[in-house]
């Protein structure tokens, strides 16, 4: 099953956004209570780093469960895409593949989906760690991954005041305007300096395109006893965004331990330090209950079983709805052992062809 | 661009078999003696590998050429298939990837593209280390691959005979009417009790799916003094086809060094007994002058850097007929910082989409 752009938007529009934001949160969650690593195995993720033409990456995250398919996901990160291609700064793909028999099952956008549940991560651990009666979010870092971590925000917290900053003064002069189109996220806007932006936010954001070296983001000066932070950005080893600091005194809940120590925010941890993550956040959620009160950090460096997650709710909507196209792209036939045979058996093998669509 | 089943079909019979193959043992010939590390960066393959419900793997094999494009070939390998779901055991499928945006370029069959590129690489050994003159090819394994092996064995050599075995009788019993048919291999083929085929022929070839530990597929016992074997059988770790002996007196030339002493018949060997692999075998052909004399073998565990190879060459008859669907699979729209924008600006987005058709 191949979804494209047009299956995507259909999708979307069918469902609305808040109902597909609030399906995928319910379902990230569940997913994470029920997540064995028995029945689950996430490969570290690889992929190659450049600086020719421009500097970036383009990695593969595998997860599999185990007898039934592995789910690939497959990420650019080209910090100059928005200046340079007018494209994304995330242009990604997923494939879903049948672990039984190698088949490729579904293929589908990773870019809307890569916002969409990088942004439900951070509302699930927002639910259990922010301060209740939290109303104003600080955003650092405007761009597409804020949008989202935004619009997810505002489905699990009542938000009064959106405080935002962006290094480029025209990503900043935008941001209002793209968050709360069509009534997404209806609140006030001020863009804040960053000293203002921390020291006023009950839940702060960063997803910044720091370089390796640049960081911290914003300084820790009096920021709110109980501030619970959102840490997107970091997918580098070298990268970070957060005052050691802040962590240091904080609860840190990483997505996935093995890749934050490596890329994410808890690089500037040591290892002993982290003792926790998001499925024991979930899983354990009574060890948590005194976080809401004192400060925590989401140390979200992408985790391969969201991708999982939010390409099963789209391939369920695409079903549902009879939108998305049947692919055949392996050259299987009706002689296995004969590579040449769908040559020239073209009119035998098409059944061949129809069945297969059907299995999958 | 997606080339199906269907355009990988009319792609061969538009160009016929022969024509495709000898296309392909030319490309792969020049692009290794063009290989340059510093232009082209391999990764070593990596995946799942389980038992649950079949013994099976799935992987990803990746190549980029640096400052272009990045072929990621993603392989299942599920010796269960044939018998139990009447699919071959190889199934895959190969993508290409934009590294200067991480835009999925293409998306291609793997399977049969697969055996070819695996084939020719055989061949383009084969035609520097056979004996001149050779005319009789034993094939121990007459599944898939052994088809494609022979049939690009016949592009670079005059075959007379054809000696063959497999353990599956059945299997056997089709060979020489798969590997014939359409006047593909003229040659007398022989089904020969394994001693008698590897004492007689000039070129072996073993495509097995031996398990771990059962190896080898025949004993060395008077075997011709300047046999050539190519080993494309062994893909795992404890996996291997030939005995160790015939390895140590040989020149034993892998695909890929590192890949071949960890999955490969080079697993039998001391790693510093290795001193060559295909690359130095076409760059430095000198070297190997007088090796067409004693015995030699190719050690395939199948590199990445051939998959490369195969997409162009199909990509580029896609281009030449016309065949291929232009996929739209990312969801990035004329604003860059917003990923929900595509969702609601479809009219806009189009202009965009048409656009990156063309970019890709």
């Amino acid at each position: 099953m191949l979804l494209s752009k047009e299956d995507c938007r259909a999708i979307a529009r069918h469902a609305g956004l808040d109902v597909l934001m609030d399906e995928l949160i319910d379902r990230l969650t569940r997913a994470i209570d029920e997540y064995d690593p028995q029945r689950t195995s996430v490969l570290a993720r690889d992929g190659f780093h450049y600086h020719n033409p421009y500097h970036g990456l383009l990695e593969w995250m595998p997860v599999m469960q185990v007898g039934d398919t592995a789910t690939v996901k497959v990420v650019g990160y080209h910090p100059a895409n928005p200046t340079v291609k007018g494209l994304p700064t995330i242009l990604s793909t997923i494939s879903n593949y049948d672990v039984t028999t190698g088949h490729l099952v579904g293929l589908v956008d990773g870019t809307f989906l890569t916002a969409l549940r990088t942004a439900a991560a951070s509302a699930v651990a927002t639910r259990v760690l922010a301060k209740s009666g939290s109303d104003t979010v600080g955003m650092i870092g405007c761009g597409a991954q804020a949008v989202s971590q935004l619009h997810a925000l505002s489905r699990v917290m009542s938000i009064d005041r959106v405080l935002f900053h962006d290094r480029d003064p025209k990503v900043a002069a935008t941001f209002a305007e793209r968050a709360s189109v069509g009534g997404r996220v209806s609140a006030r806007f001020d863009q804040t300096a960053t000293a203002a932006l921390v020291s006023t936010s009950d839940v702060l954001c960063t997803t910044t395109s720091v370089a390796i070296g640049e960081g911290p983001v914003f300084e820790d000066r009096d920021l709110r006893a109980w501030v619970h932070v959102n840490a997107v950005g970091s997918d580098f080893s070298g990268k970070f965004e957060l005052p050691r600091s802040l962590l240091e005194r904080s609860l840190v809940v990483p997505d996935c331990r093995e890749q934050a120590q490596r890329e994410g925010e808890c690089q500037q941890l040591p290892p002993d330090r982290i003792d926790t993550d998001l499925v024991a956040l979930i899983q354990q959620r009574e060890r948590f209950v005194g976080s809401r009160d004192k400060s925590s950090v989401f140390d979200s460096t992408g985790w391969a079983y969201e991708d999982h997650v939010v390409m099963q709710l789209f391939l369920d909507h695409a079903r549902e709805m009879g939108v998305g196209t049947a692919i055949e792209i392996e050259s299987h036939t009706d002689d296995p052992h004969d590579p040449y045979d769908f040559i020239v058996s073209g009119a035998k093998s098409e059944v061949g062809s129809r069945e297969s669509e059907v299995r999958s």
